[in-house]
């Protein structure tokens, strides 16, 4: 039912921006809405909505628009919603606390252990997780099947846990560290390089200002 | 001589990642490096690269390659960072507060002020800067010149929070709330959309796992 070839990258970055704005739909009791009214909220124009939702089937009818908890389910399966992820966080300093506490199992995300080196941190818990010494790591990827791992360690060891996660079958990483991770194929990353998204807001402020 | 004119967002979002790769290699001692060495080392084809730096003017001599010190020194200032940025963060809970402790001020980013509404917070310190209450934002906006405005609150006072930055005259916000904020046109703001992300990499594990 599902076409699903071909999909480009910028489509698929857009996914999770329809998937937010139906879910605030919903929250609000609106029940159907046009490609017209979601792209006045969006901003996206109506034709790029048509267009964007036909790649993966037919949503919508003519004259009547999407119905919204319909349509927020069927993005929700596209974008793989309909099943639980196991997750754990490799490193807790600032930013894997942040992550910890980010409440995304209402996604469906679990998380089943986070990760440190410092032994100062090993034994608190964060959310019922009980921060563990990076040494069980290895351990503790035999014994449990983790889906995504998320990389919040500076810099110089990233690479090193990233090795380690991949040799023990972890397929996905959500990667905090600034440094574009080597790994095979069948890995997927993605990063959250936030000293870019800074340096370009620095750029487009100049750019702004010359105007 | 720079050549700023249409340079795609393309282009723009690459600049940074040029940035950082040139800092690790002047970290590591390497005066020069050809299109082709800096190919292998960020990703992008040579001729990307070349077309890229281009776009900004003449680096680079045939048989030569790149002096690595003055592209970084050039591309810095393209970014902006020949300049200081005087910045604050509305919202110290967990993800503000990391952001206070991200060593931001290495690239030219002064924090110079922290606000949020939860009293509990309020006088705390992070690298010394102490949490003020928000009530006093507007009053701190009018005394001291803020550049960049990093917006860390709950969803529902994230446009709020904007109204009163760009009444006050910020000009650019950095936003970690995930909703998009309306503001002029000669505001500037970049996202971090964590959830986004994180919904991005879920949907490409899947397809990935499909092959």
């Amino acid at each position: 039912m599902e076409k699903k070839k071909n999909i480009s990258m910028a489509v698929i970055k857009r996914l999770p921006k329809y998937h937010r704005y139906l879910n605030e739909l919903m929250n609000n009791d609106v029940d159907r809405i046009s490609s017209k009214e979601l792209s006045e909220k969006i901003g996206f124009t109506a034709s790029q909505i048509r267009q964007d939702l036909n790649c993966f089937g037919d949503f919508g009818q003519q004259g009547y628009g999407y119905n919204v908890r319909e349509l927020y389910n069927q993005i929700s399966s596209i974008l793989g919603l309909n099943k639980k992820y196991n997750t754990i966080i490799v490193g807790a300093g600032n930013i894997g606390q942040a992550i910890a506490n980010y409440k995304f199992d209402r996604l469906g995300f679990n998380l089943i252990g986070i990760f440190d080196a410092n032994p100062k941190l090993i034994g608190i818990k964060i959310r019922d997780v009980g921060i563990q010494d990076i040494d069980e790591l290895k351990t503790f990827l035999v014994e449990n099947s983790v889906d995504i791992a998320f990389i919040c360690v500076p810099r110089v060891n990233a690479q090193k846990v990233s090795n380690e996660l991949v040799v023990n079958g972890v397929k996905a990483i959500w990667n905090f560290a600034p440094v574009d991770l080597d790994v095979p194929e069948d890995v997927t990353v993605e990063n959250v390089h936030l000293s870019e998204s800074l340096l370009t807001l620095v750029y487009l402020l100049n750019q702004n200002e010359e105007k």
